[in-house]
Order: structure tokens, then sequence, then C-alpha cells
């Protein structure tokens, strides 16, 4: 099986979750949000490495929805918090509905997702909740982190990277050990997928800081610097703020109040290759991928799937966009 | 085992619970929340079942704790979707910390509560998430028709005792029922135990629209007619409405915009008098109590036990305060 297909046959299972399980006024914006549509790479994850491991399909839909179903439940509330007007191009929930409503939707998806997870096969129950528990709780420690961060005049490379794992990594890789834990794969590849997923994740999101202001704008499809314009603790930025020497570091300061957008990004360009923070970022993040790789080696699972599964890690990491 | 026992019991090992899990920045406002007080009724009421049916100890903390959490949780979101400055006399968790925070650890409150329920004996896991989840849900939708309420002119009496069974029975109900299952009692004293409970808890609401405009202000301890000021469409407004013909119909519309709080309340005590909706509202009341005992009734339980439940019960619902 390949990615691909996960992904057809989890977008099929999540049409007809929609269709029977979402008409109530309380979740009419679940089903918008579910709607939006997006990559559905975390659902499509379970599914496939259940399938490579060979478990049962169903056991594997189940978990991918409950994925699924979390990480759109954590970007309602997320938006929230964020005052994000658009999500996808379109309305986020609490633009459409008010706050109230993005509130008591997103706590009902959060319910939706043990409803979902309670209909696991019985004997796989426990471990289930157990290893999404820990990923939900880290996702939120991750995203109080994120929100205490931006009080703070500058954060330390390594909290970053924390905050980065618990926000992004974890889900990822709890996506990639439920798959095989669903399959009944041994708790030693439970735990190698799970490294691998969340240090592909903290490499993701890596790539993501560099391709904000080094990305080609046409391809990203998004305005070039936007962390920057939005005064975003970045990799790029908190590497930049630590080399800088006192003359570079009252730019910081000019940059930050800057109100020309486009004058920002060209100080922010010009400044980060003075400092050379962009190879600094993308050595940590050849770190993170090479310390994923090391441990999907050590998974009992056929080379082949190996290799396809190291192929995708690698499109992921090495996108342009 | 008395309640007020259990009460102790589930107190002594809430204390232990906060000591050892909620000492990161994301679980602080959780333990300020939890360390409010209240009257523990709903945990205990678990404890206490479980112990009358002779279930095992920790199974009945675990359930009772996650009880307690869940309705923690409803109270943080609740009280922001309600601008609440207050609760229980001291400053909301949104007012203390933000809204941010409110939300956020709100949801990993949700999180902790199925990390409570995934400690339960794994014979009962599956069950009890099914009985929890179903009541969650109903809270939530009843949350959502409370909202709801809010922009109507008028609601019928049937809607609204839908409305308070979901947003207050559902969780009573759950309680009695988890309580049940936790020691592995019949799926049908499980089902009686909850209808119990879900009407016992609708009954008790009934109790509380009464009280807020009959009851002795000194022992009810909070301004009469609270209700009325806040324009709340309770069970007393709902029969008055039905009730009024053209020229008390519009006596609501001039109570509605009147800015002294005191005339107001008089206006509403004068009007309601002449409908004689107090007695109509204590009518309902008495019916769904009496389908709770009826419920009761029916459960395999010795008569000690029933006894000190109804008396319970009973307690509930004569209270004036």
């Amino acid at each position: 099986m390949q990615l691909q297909e996960a992904i057809l046959t989890f977008n099929e299972f999540l049409d007809s979750y929609k269709k029977d399980h979402l008409k109530s006024r309380l979740l009419k914006p679940v089903d918008y949000i579910l709607s939006l549509g997006g990559k559905r790479l975390r659902p499509a994850i379970v599914v496939w490495i259940n399938q490579l491991y060979k478990g049962n399909v169903n056991d594997g839909l189940l978990g991918a929805l409950a994925v699924e179903m979390f990480h759109n439940f954590s970007l309602v509330h997320d938006d929230i918090m964020d005052e994000a007007p658009l999500r996808r191009g379109k309305e986020t929930v609490h633009s459409k509905w008010g706050n109230n409503t993005a509130i008591l939707s997103g706590d009902a998806m959060l319910v939706l997702v043990y409803k979902i997870l309670s209909q696991l096969d019985e004997a796989k129950l426990k471990s289930s909740l157990e290893l999404f528990n820990d990923a939900a709780l880290n996702v939120c420690e991750g995203q109080q982190l994120d929100m205490d961060f931006e009080e703070l005049s500058s954060i330390k490379m390594e909290e970053y990277l924390t905050m980065i794992g618990l926000k992004t990594g974890d889900l990822l890789g709890a996506s990639f050990a439920l798959g095989a834990l669903l399959s009944g794969a041994s708790q030693v590849d439970i735990e190698h997928l799970y490294s691998f997923g969340k240090k592909t994740g903290i490499a993701f999101q890596l790539q993501d800081d560099i391709l904000d202001l080094y990305g080609d704008q046409k391809k990203v499809g998004k305005q070039t610097g936007g962390d920057i314009i939005a005064n975003k603790k970045t990799a790029l930025w908190i590497r930049a703020f630590e080399k800088a020497d006192s003359r570079q570091k009252a730019i910081f300061e000019k940059m930050r109040t800057e109100a020309n957008s486009t004058t920002k990004v060209e100080m922010a360009t010009h400044l980060f290759d003075q400092l050379d923070v962009r190879s600094n970022a993308e050595t940590i993040k050849s770190e993170y991928q090479k310390e994923a790789f090391d441990h999907l080696e050590e998974i009992n699972l056929d080379d082949t799937s190996k290799k396809m599964i190291k192929a995708f890690a690698e499109d992921l990491l090495n996108r342009e966009f």
C-alpha cells in the first residue's frame, strides 16, 4: 500500500462518518472544519502503517479518524486563541459562528475523539488510550509554551525545539505509533516509530521556518517572511538573536517595530544572511532527520516498507513549498 | 457507607492527585479550579454507589475523579462563554489568566478525564467510556441548546426540560450509573440508576428555578430573582409566558427592558403569582421526582441502601437554599 492509497481510503471513511454522525446543531461546525480539506497526512499515516504491519483495517481507520478529529479540534481552538480569521482560505469556525460556538464545538470534537477510540478492538483499547492521551496532553503543553514564548523577549533554541516537539512532533509520532500499535506490532517498534515521527515532525517544522523566508514564494503560496511580519520567534530568529552582537541586537528591536512589511522582511533577510543562520537551521534539521531515520532502521518491518516510509519522510522534508 | 463518608474519601484522593499531577504551568489553572471547593456531590455519588454495590474502591475513586474533572472542565469553559467574573466567590479561570489559558487548560482537563478513565480495570474500560462519552456529548448538546434559547423570544416547556436534562441531568445520571457499572452491577441496574439520576437532576434544576424567586434569601445566600434580572427563561418564566394573556404578554416586554432590578423582580413576582406558576413548576418537579423514585425501586440493592439513596435525593430536592 502507498500513502496515496491510504489517503483515499481514509477520505471515503471520513465522508461516511460525517454523513452519519455530524447532523446536530452542535456538530455542524465539526462537519464544516472537517470539510475544509487539508492533506490528511496524519490519518493516512495511521492507515498506511497499520496496513504495512498487516493490521485490521477497521481499527486503522478508527485510529486515523481519532487523530484527524483531534488535529482539527486543536485547529478550532488554536484559531480562537490566535484570533485567526481564515483557515485554508475559508472562514475559521469562530469567525463564522462566534467564539462560544467554537469553544463548545471544539469540546464536542474532543469527546468525539474518545467516542471513536472507544470503538477500537477491546484488547488494544487501553494501550491506544494511553498512547493518545500522552500525545494529546503534550500538544496542549506545546501550545501553552508557544503562548508563553510570545511574552518573552528571547528564548533558547533548546526551548524552541522542545516546544515544536510537543506542539507538532508528538501528534505525528502518535500517528505512526498508533498505526503500529493497532496492528499488534511490538512495543519496541511502536516506540521507535513514535520517535521517528516525532523527530520527523520537528524537522518538518524547521523546514517550515526556513521556507517562510527562503522558500520560493510562488511555490510556497504565501507571503515571504510571514513569520517575520508576525514577530514570531522561529529557529532562524532565535539563532540570529543568539549570534547577534550588540549593534545587530539593536536591529532586532527596530525590526520588531517596523510598520512596513517589505522593509521588515528585507531587514530580516539582510541580517539573517549576515549571520548565516539558514545553514545553522539546516544543520539542526538534518540532525533530527538523521536521528529519525536511525529509529526507522530499528523497526522490524520488511525493507520495501521501510524504504517507502523513508522516501515519504524525505519528500516531506525536502519540499520547497 | 454514608454519602458524607464518600465525600471525605474522595477529597483525600483528590488532594493526593492534585499534589502528584498538576504542577506544570499548563495545569496550574486546573489545580486552582479544583481547589475552589464545591459540594463534590457527583464524585461522592460515584464512590458511594460503588461501595453500596461492594465494588473495587480504586475504580470507584478513579470514576469519581473523572466525573469531577469533567464537571470542572465544563465550569471553566462555560464561565468563558457566560463572561462570568466569579465562581464560588473567587475569580474565574479566564478572569485570572485570560481566555486563551482558560480555553487551553479546559482542553487539558478533558484529556485528563480520559487519562484517569484509562486507568480503570480493563474489563470495565470500554463500557465506562461509552457511558461517559454519551453523557459528555449530551452535556455539550445541552449547553448548545441553552445558548440557542437565549436568542429566542420564547421556548416551550418541553424544550426547556430537554435542555436541563442534557445540561444537568445526564452528568448526575452518569455519576450514579458509573458507580454501579464499576462495581459490576447488572445492565438493568445501571440503566435504572442512570434514569434515576437524570430525572433527579431535572427535578433539582426545577427546584433551583423556584428557589431563585421564592427561596428564603438568607438561606439561599444570593439575590432573590437573579434569573429574572438576567432575563433567563426558567421553568417559571416559560409557564408564565404560556399562560399570559395579551395584556400580560406586554408586561413581559416591559420586564425584560426594566433597568431597576428591584422593580423588575417585583413585576415578575406579581405576574408569576397572578398566573400561579410556582405550583405548576412544583407539579412538574414532583412528577420527575416520582419517576426517579420508580426507577430506584427497580434496582437490585438491599432496602437499607435504597432508603439511603432515596433519603439523599429527598434532602437534595427539598432544600430551601
